[in-house]
C-alpha cells in the first residue's frame, strides 16, 4: 500500500479519550519519584546529571511507570516499591529515545516538543547521558525495597527485555534493518513486540513481581503486557499517520519519510485500526480475574488504544 | 609541564614484565566463559550479535574478569561463579571503548590494531553494539549462580562503579571536559578514580562477594581494588608516552595529542612513575593477611604496573 497520498478508504475514528481520572495523580507521583532517584543537578560531573535530568523530564506521560504501579496495585496495597522498577524502566525508554534520535540513528531534532538531548548537549554528552540512564536504571532495581529474590526475578525480566533477543535494542536493529525494505507481517510483528511490547509488558510484570505476585498470576500479567504493549505500538505507528506534528510533539509521518516498516503501511490504516483493537480486547480479557482490583490497569490499557496523541 | 618535546629528564625503566604463569590458563577460561555469556552470532537479528562479538574479541587482555576469578579464589576454591560479574564487567568494559571510540567522543579508528567498532560496522550499529553489551552485563550478573543476596550486591556494587558518581562514566564526562584545559592533581584524581579504578574495584569486590567473602574482608578487597586500579591508570598514562602505537595496538600520544589530564603531563614522567609504584604498593599491603591464597592477585597486581604495554 502506497502511504505517500493520503488514504481514500474510510476508517474508523474514535473521539479522543480521556485521560484516566486518576492519570494525573499516578503521574505527579511518578514525576516526584524520579526526582529523588535521580542525582541532583547540581552533583558532580554536573554537565551529565543537567542531560540526564533534562531528557527525562522532557514531558513523557509516564506509561510504562504507571503501568508498573497498577499492575502492582492487584497485588499490594503498597504499591511505593514498585516505583523502583517503574522508574527504572523510564530511565531505560528515556536512554533509547535519546540514543535513537542520535545523528548516526533517526536524526531527530525535536522530541516532546523539545530540541533533542544531542541538539541542546551535543553527541558525545548525549551519547553518555543514554548510558548513564541505563546504568542508573540497574542501580535503581538494585536499590528496590523488597527482598533479594524479587530483585533478581525483576533484574531478569527488565534486562532481557531491553536486550537484543526479544528485547527492545534487537527490535531496535531489526527496524533499522527493515527501512526501504519490503517487510511481511511476521517481521512487522517480531519488530513491534520487541522494539516497545518488551518493555511495557517488562513494566506490567516487574509491579507483579515487586508486589510478590504468585508465579501463574506474573504468567497473565506478562501476557497482558505483551499484547497490550504491541498494540499500544500499532495505534503509534497509526498516530504518526493521522495526527499533526503539533499533536504528537515530535516530527509527524516520519515513519513514512523514513520508508519504515508500520502496520499501517503494510495492512492499511483501517485494518490497523482493527488489529489495535482486537489486540487490546485480546489483553485486556486476560484480567477478568481480578474483578475491581485491575479497574485502573483496565483503564489505562484503553486509554493506550484509543488515545489520539 | 610541556611534553610536545621528548622528556629531557632520566627515569627509572623497568624490564618488561612476563605475564604471571598462570594469567593465559584464566585467560582461556574467561574467553570460553564469553563466548558462552554472549548471544551466538547466527542467533537474529545477527548484525548486532556479530558487532559485539568482534569487539569483546578484539584481543583484550581480560584483566577485570582475571581479577575477579583470583579475588574469589581467595574465599572459595570453585571460582566458576565469578565468570559471571567477571564477563559482565568485560562486557561493559568493552561497551566504554565502543562508545569511547565513536566520533562524536575520541574519534579513534584503531583499537588494539584492529578497526574499532564504527568503523567496521557503522556508527548507529557501533552505538546499539554498546547498549546491547551494557545491557546483557545486568542481565548475566542475574543469571549468576549464587543466592540472589549475593547477585544483588553484585548488582550494586557494578552499577554504581559503571554510573555517574565517582563511576566510569562520571569519570569520562570529567575527563572530556578536562581536554584542552589545566588539571590540578585532585581533579586528575578523581578523573583516574572514576573513568578506570572504579571498575577495576568492582571486579575484585564482585569476585569477594560472589564467593562468600565476610563484610571486612570485602572491604579489604574494595580498598585493594581502588588503590589497584588507580595504579593500573597511572601506568596507562605512562605507556601512552613511553610505548609506540604498535606495541599498545591501538594510537600512541593521543593523550598529548588530545591535551587529556595525564599524569605524565601534570607530574612528569619520574615522579609518575613514582606514583605507580607507591600506589602498587600501598595495595598489595592490603593482602598481607591472606598468605598463599591471594599470591595470584598479588602476582597480577605487579604485572598490571610493571608492563611495558
Amino acid at each position: 500500500m502506497n502511504l505517500d497520498s493520503p488514504p481514500e478508504i474510510p476508517f474508523p475514528t474514535y473521539d479522543a479519550m480521556k485521560l484516566p481520572s486518576f492519570f494525573e495523580e499516578d503521574l505527579q507521583a511518578v514525576d516526584a519519584a524520579l526526582q529523588r532517584l535521580l542525582p541532583p543537578e547540581a552533583t558532580p560531573p554536573a554537565s551529565i546529571h543537567k542531560a540526564m535530568r533534562y531528557s527525562v523530564f522532557a514531558g513523557g506521560k509516564r506509561v510504562r511507570p504507571i503501568l508498573c504501579l497498577e499492575s502492582a496495585r492487584i497485588f499490594a496495597d503498597d504499591t511505593s516499591p514498585a516505583m523502583y522498577p517503574g522508574c527504572a524502566i523510564e530511565f531505560i525508554h528515556t536512554y533509547s529515545l535519546i540514543h535513537d534520535d542520535l545523528p548516526a540513528l533517526d536524526n531527530d531534532d525535536l522530541r516532546r516538543g523539545k530540541p533533542t538531548c544531542h541538539k541542546q548537549f551535543g553527541e558525545a554528552a548525549a551519547i553518555l547521558a543514554g548510558d548513564a540512564l541505563l546504568t542508573l536504571a540497574f542501580e535503581t532495581i538494585g536499590n528496590a525495597p523488597v527482598g533479594a529474590d524479587r530483585r533478581v526475578k525483576m533484574l531478569t525480566e527488565i534486562a532481557t527485555s531491553a536486550g537484543t533477543i526479544n528485547g527492545m535494542v534487537g527490535g531496535q536493529v531489526a527496524d533499522i534493518e527493515a527501512e526501504g525494505k519490503r517487510v511481511g507481517p511476521e517481521m512487522l510483528e517480531y519488530i513491534h513486540r520487541s522494539k516497545t511490547a518488551a518493555l511495557i509488558r517488562a513494566a506490567i510484570t516487574a509491579g507483579a513481581l515487586c508486589a510478590g505476585a504468585p508465579d501463574d498470576d506474573v504468567t497473565r500479567l506478562r501476557r497482558f503486557g505483551e499484547t497490550i504493549g504491541w498494540a499500544f505500538q500499532v495505534t503509534d505507528d497509526i498516530l504518526d499517520v493521522e495526527e499533526s506534528s503539533a499533536a504528537l510533539g515530535k516530527t509527524a509521518g516520519k515513519d513514512i519519510a523514513q520508508q519504515k516498516a508500520t502496520y499501517p503501511a503494510v495492512f492499511g490504516l483501517e485494518r490497523s485500526h482493527q488489529i489495535a483493537r482486537e489486540l487490546s480486547e485480546k489483553a485486556i480479557a486476560e484480567l477478568n480475574g481480578y474483578g475491581s482490583k485491575a479497574a485502573r490497569l483496565r483503564e489505562i490499557a484503553e486509554f493506550l488504544v484509543y488515545r489520539r496523541a
